[in-house]
């Protein structure tokens, strides 16, 4: 990594290399600014380019060079400098003397450099720096006299030799430390701020006295010597092993290579004439028109970072040097202009002469990045798609959650409290105090109002009223897409699940993790959208919806985007919030979900648990009018839209209490019995009729049982297994749906029909369910228009998509399931196992459950799409499942020709924008 | 249904149907016989082309004509006769009178008919036949005098007035037989033979009488009017709910028609001169070379069939009728030559003449199929690839099974001991005791050499010892792939499983199946071939795998295939077994099976509960030596030949105890002790040590639990999780080769890893392994050829198998797995469960795990073929699912470009004529 090693290096190489660097001796390996551009990203790097772009605007920029990422690649690969490169590189010198009008290691009129990395993709911190090139004693001593500031050239000179040791040399810092560390307790000061000239000349010594010692050879005198060392040692820095790992984190390629960027020093601490600072044409929290950052008089660019002295507003610069702020300001607006877009600049001021020293793309919040983008667009600095194209689908979703206190999070962090993180499945931060179970939760939450989290080992079907009733979900296990995860998104509960670290003991009302314990009651911090937890009550801020700008913004994206964009939603409360959200269908009604309510479960056991038809024709008559009532309601909220019902989708076992629980209460009444049965002993009545009941009922979940659920009797196999349920919910809709248009509501009902594999399945089912419908309209005396479809959840409906659309009026691909049955792997069992394992190894790069796996289950969502509509050209295709929300799914749904995507309601502002993005990329 | 129906249907016909029959007018809707042939059979039926093929032949064939299928579709298109049928009857008929020399309706020289239905294929007894057509009062008086038989001619009007009044008038036989039974009683007789031609008189006019109160109508006089009414009987009955109900069985499509076969009638029961009986051309119980059936004298063809008279061997009619012997061998052999195929003949000899009234190919047994094909062929009637397509692969397993005397299997059905029927998983037939569980099926098996059925409701991997010291495996739960299916199959032990009507209680010891109880030590018989329950000790026969006509058949097969043919086998007898019935390599050695030895086990155990890598590491070098020697047998067994080792495949919690009854346990003990505790009591000291160590165990089995194991934690994820076990596996492999290679054995090892869906597991795996084989080779300094591969068994394989092709050198399809991802479908749930309400409805025609789903899973295998080779152009592809023994699966994979297909050592014989028909069914 460093540059001395790179002759041992070269001489390990082979001829061929050799060759091909002679060859590659009349490359240009280095470019003067003014020769640059700002196109040049590849060749000079991000910083280069915009240096260079700067300078061919004409803006003040000291004089300087770039060596390009190519001479760093071909210095890498041939272990060291390439032929013509020092040649270039000394030509450059010369018209670089000649701009700055100062000579390089002239001690009469000295010329300083800095040699800085700069890469395509910034890599900040990452790759190494030289400042103040071109110093040895007597040029010190002539910038002393040039300056007449012999304590600042005494401090350049210190500042040289201890970066060229630790950086090019690689050496530890500590010794450098020490010694200023020992300077400043013999003069009793607490900054190097305050020592004087000759202290630091002595610490000059005293560095190159260390530098000596640990390099073997004495700190190098020929400032050429120098540079040429800086150089090398910031092409080595490329494959340093932070630099590295840096890459693999961001997935920048390896072999761009650096450029070495050599300019002129000025400086910022030659007394109050001079400043540093650094600011953003715009203010990047929110957005506003407004040039916002810090500055210091006196100061070199590292103090304003640093912190160390308390930095000024920019707008301060307008009074403290008036001129120089306007020269400023008109700099910046020109900047935006000619890039059109927002920048993050760095500046310089020596004695009263301003001078640019980076400019690049600003980084944002999400609200500023959104009102930033619309305001450019009006001011005709970018077009609307542009400003469309110029938001992250992530940063809408910040409008709709409540987010923690950035400041009192920081806060939290440097207690200690952030004490355990997980898989962060429904976005937005809440507070509240522990519940260890549903009841508790919808007591304290509901009766109450008290900000609750629920916390549970995992949730089930009966836990949902406590769900609701709580502001937050904690679980140590599940997956992405859990009961708890499903629950929670369908609702903007914000939630953190498969949280390993915790040890949930429910029945002692207390977690456990790390070392510590809470219990029932105590206040813990959920963050749904990073999946951090958090001991104790962090404040939370709620970002509005209703901003204008994020409105406009969604406009724009509205009239730009093809694919429609429907919402997930099972309550009319749900579709109502979706439809102000954007929402221009309901994709996925689930229906079974209103089947947990409590006092429906009881009649849904009836029917399971029914012994004859007589009995369960009972139990679904009482059940119809409560589904009528969900689906009067859904068709309210949606009016003139449509509604798609998927008919009942899980297997009966999950209607019916856990199996071992059961058995687990089975057995131990037994026992008791079996033993007191010794003793001439009985059980008492009451227990006596609690075995029986729970022994058939023990009974009955066990012929449900089966051994992978997820594979079993489900979806459409269950409507032809038990076709009476079915019946009576297609009558509801029906029944519902007449209801409706009789009062004036346009009603457009999609029934959908879950899990087909087999085209005869929907054959038999189509036939039932519309006999059905028909009956309802005719007993009703009513014309409606509706559609039958069916859901792409297997692999096999995918293929035989085209017998499949002889059926099915539409398509809806429940990629859940299709990705489940396409990789063969359990989403609950694995994401919170070895799917995160996988993830963790670099198997598979993203999470399949959480972004569509487009050579897989993709190529079978284009297939289904080909061929369906081949058997039916005007077949409507959508995507119900959990990827209907993620923008790059969004993408890949663009180009599979869908025709609509469905999200939960709280991710239908990011699909209209991901689905506008997606038209743009494709144009 | 009936006649009389139709001019009802006719009159609601629209007139476009009309036109359409007028303008079919001038359509050939009847042949002369000698205007036929065989290749008719669409046309004239499968009958009516071989009378006609006879009578081209100048064999004695009485004289008739043939009405078409198609005259039968428009009679049933337009509700009646199609314009000009019956004008070419009329035709037809005048010149079989002047062939016949006799004239319908003519009492001097009266032609009599009958008419017989006579399909495309085959419906036997399902459609409609009226005999003795043309008689009334005064033709009954003329043929009386003719023959000069009063009682004959008497006989065969009644019977006319009979068969017309049941078959063309629908009217009910119990009045007719009433009759009948009342003049036999009256005249004190046993058969209807013996009643005078008196009694025969007055018997036709009660009938008459019957016909007319019935039917509102005389019986009709009038020949033609008899003749018009009886064919459209034939064509009406084509559509009687019988005839509907077999094809929908038998498969047959319901737009063939049947043809009408009216053919002068001639009368064996014309004395002693006369005769009938039905033949086949060769022996079709052991396929002899010599003419075998059965003749009656003086008799009509039902006779023959009725068994009320006994019947002749046709080898004594070359002593009764020498001359007509001779003719009729002479005819037999004629008839074999003709057809190149075994004849099931019929005749008649009417006062000394001969008359064939029927050919067709003879049905017949497998091992005369064998015997017949390989004759056929010697005799050079046929090629030897005609010979190897004559036999159906199903009769290829017969040699393989015992099977049980067809004597005694019908004593047991008449007995009413074919108690129960369950799915044939595993063919063969054994009889044994009951033992209720394994260890006692071993004792009483493997200790007492009883023959033992093992019945349990399921199997688990702990029950083997017991299923091997078992004649056969009985259960009342689980599927075609459920353990004790595969476990039978695998060691070629009978079995009948998902008995769902048995209730077994394996605590009481016994079985409940109806009413009838069984207990442990009753005897039972179970037939895996047909799965058939009795109850009772029935005896079996062995049929000869070395039958040297099947080693013929056998050998011309393997000449004409393109696929190898591999076996399945996890040990050295079995691989041993395999290679007998001529296996070409092993295609899937399931490593895992060897584990769930009872001395392995506690070792698999150790290293699944292991709390450190070292405890792992001692378990696995304990477990090394073991498996080192299970690879050693197979090599040996298979030296020269592949075998191909799949490594560990499922979830670990497979080879741990089950968790309901552990649960069960823990709770019990728990339990106990709170109620002694509540009393100051304890719980002793070895319960309390059982309790810690199965509360342990408990938390052991829960944390590995999974909700779908099948979509979990197994395959390559097991071995990317604990790598330790894998790479134990194949050190074991490698060392067991070079071991072997050391002694002179050819070996030739190829790894397989099992569930591969992302390229990346294959890489990340194989790169692991490969290196502990090259470790090996190292340490034992050897060289060899191995092969690294995959199962492709879940959807996504199939789809980037371009991909995974980089790191596989062979794919092997595991079907059964990815039948169940394909359709989402489990298949030990389905099975008993919805899947067999699916057959049961048709909304599947077949069980996709016994038979390969081509259109979807077999666009998946395919597709991988097609992409798999792109990349990798020799890959090498087999199967090793269930599939592989299956001909019709068989069938697709040659067509799909297979190199191979594996299946258990039982199925080797028949897939490999399965693999020849498929080669001579794609030429």
């Amino acid at each position: 990594m460093s540059a001395r090693k790179a002759p041992a290096t070269a001489a390990r190489r082979p001829a061929a290399a050799k060759k091909s660097a002679r060859s590659a001796a009349r490359r240009k390996w280095v470019y003067l600014l003014h020769e640059g551009n700002a196109a040049m990203r590849d060749l000079l790097g991000g910083k280069g380019a915009n240096l260079a772009e700067m300078t061919r605007l004409a803006l003040p920029v000291p004089p300087g060079f770039v060596v390009t990422t190519e001479a760093c690649n071909a210095y890498l690969a041939a272990g060291g400098f390439p032929e013509g490169l020092w040649q270039q590189v000394l030509a450059a010198l010369v018209k670089v003397e000649r701009l700055a009008g100062k000579r390089f290691g002239d001690a009469a009129n000295p010329l300083l450099l800095s040699c800085r990395s700069g890469a395509k993709f910034s890599m900040p911190g990452m790759m190494d720096t030289v400042l103040n090139i071109g110093l040895n004693d007597e040029v010190a001593a002539g910038l002393a006299r040039l300056t007449g500031d012999e304590r600042f050239a005494q401090d350049a000179y210190r500042r040289l030799v201890q970066m060229f040791g630790t950086v090019v040399m690689n050496l530890p810092v500590e010794p450098f430390e020490e010694v200023l560390a020992a300077w400043r307790a013999r003069r009793g000061v607490a900054n190097d701020a305050d020592l004087e000239a000759e202290d630091l000349r002595a610490v000059t010594v005293e560095f190159k006295r260390i530098y000596a010692t640990r390099t073997r050879r004495a700190f190098p005198t020929d400032p050429l010597e120098q540079l040429r060392l800086a150089v090398a040692a910031v092409f080595g820095s490329w494959n340093g092993k932070r630099a590295i790992d840096y890459r693999n984190a961001a997935g920048i390629a390896h072999d761009l290579g650096t450029a070495v960027n050599i300019v002129t020093m000025v400086f910022g601490n030659l007394g109050e004439g001079s400043g540093t600072g650094v600011v953003t044409t715009r203010n990047v929290t929110d957005g506003a028109r407004e040039i916002e950052g810090d500055y210091l008089t006196n100061a070199q660019g590292e103090d304003v970072v640093a912190g160390i002295r308390t930095t000024k507003r920019i707008a301060a610069l307008a009074d403290e040097m008036p001129k120089i702020y306007r020269q400023f300001a008109a700099i910046c607006r020109k900047l935006e202009r000619h890039y059109r877009e927002v920048q993050d600049v760095e500046f310089t001021i020596e004695r009263g002469k301003l001078w640019m020293l980076q400019t690049r793309d600003a980084k944002r919040s999400a609200p500023a990045a959104v009102r930033i983008a619309v305001d450019l667009a009006r001011e005709r600095l970018i077009t609307r798609a542009e400003a469309v194209q110029r938001v992250r689908p992530e940063q809408v979703d910040y409008f709709l959650h409540p987010q923690f206190d950035p400041a009192e999070r920081k806060a939290a962090q440097a207690r200690g409290d952030g004490i355990a993180a997980g898989l962060n499945v429904s976005p937005g931060a809440a507070s509240g105090i522990l519940a260890f179970d549903a009841d508790t939760a919808e007591r304290w939450g509901r009766d109450e109002n008290k900000a609750v989290i629920m916390v549970r080992p995992e949730t089930r079907p009966d836990d949902v009223h406590g769900m609701l009733a709580a502001r937050g979900i904690l679980t140590s296990r599940g997956g992405r897409t859990s009961h708890a995860a499903l629950v929670a998104r369908q609702f903007g509960k914000p939630a953190v699940v498969g949280v390993l670290a915790l040890e949930v003991d429910a029945a002692q009302r207390r977690l456990t993790v790390g070392g510590r314990v809470l219990r029932e009651g105590d206040a813990v911090s959920i963050d749904g959208t990073t999946g951090e937890v958090f001991a104790g009550a962090l404040e939370t801020v709620i970002p509005d919806f209703e901003d204008p700008h994020l409105l406009t913004l969604l406009g724009w994206a509205d009239g730009l985007r093809r694919l429609g964009v429907w919402a997930n939603a099972d309550r009319p409360h749900d579709a109502a919030r979706a439809r102000s959200y954007g929402a221009e269908g309901i994709g996925l009604v689930r229906t079974e979900h209103m089947f947990f309510e409590s006092e429906r479960l009881p009649l849904v056991q009836r029917v399971i648990l029914a012994r004859s038809e007589g009995e369960r024709a009972e139990a679904l008559a009482a059940l119809l009018p409560l589904q009528r009532g969900d689906f009067v309601g859904l068709f309210e909220a949606m009016d003139g839209l449509p509604v798609t019902i998927r008919l009942i989708d899980p297997p009966m076992h999950e209607f019916l209490p856990g199996h071992d629980e059961l058995q687990r209460r089975v057995t131990e009444l037994d026992t008791r019995a079996a033993l007191l049965a010794e003793r001439g002993e009985a059980l008492g009545a009451e227990a006596e009729a609690e075995r029986a009941a729970k022994r058939d009922l023990l009974g009955a979940v066990q012929a449900l049982r089966e051994d992978n659920p997820m594979l079993g009797l489900r979806g459409v196999r269950l409507g032809i297994h038990m076709p009476a349920l079915v019946r009576m919910q297609v009558r509801a809709v029906f029944e519902a749906a007449c209801d409706c248009a009789r009062r004036g509501v346009k009603v457009r009902p999609k029934i959908m029909i879950p899990l087909t594999a087999v085209s005869t399945e929907l054959k038999v089912e189509r036939a039932l369910l519309e006999d059905e419908a028909r009956k309802v309209l005719k007993e009703q005396r009513q014309r409606l228009a509706y559609q039958f479809g069916t859901m792409i959840e297997v692999p096999r409906a995918a293929i035989v998509a085209e017998r499949i659309a002889e059926y099915a009026e539409f398509f809806s691909f429940g990629t859940n399931d299709l990705t489940q049955t396409t990789f063969g792997i359990s989403r609950d069992d694995a994401e919170t196992g070895f799917l995160s394992e996988y993830l963790s190894k670099g198997i598979l790069l993203r999470n399949p459950f959480a972004t569509l796996d487009q050579s897989g289950v993709g190529f079978l969502m284009q297939l289904a799409v080909e061929r369906g509509r081949k058997r039916r050209p005007a077949l409507e295709v959508g995507i119900c499942g959990e990827h209907g929300g993620d923008p790059a799914s969004i993408d890949f749904c663009h180009r599979a020709g869908l025709d609509y995507v469905s999200c939960s309601p709280f991710r239908v502002p990011v699909a209209r924008l991901a689905a506008a993005q997606a038209a743009l990329a494709a144009r």
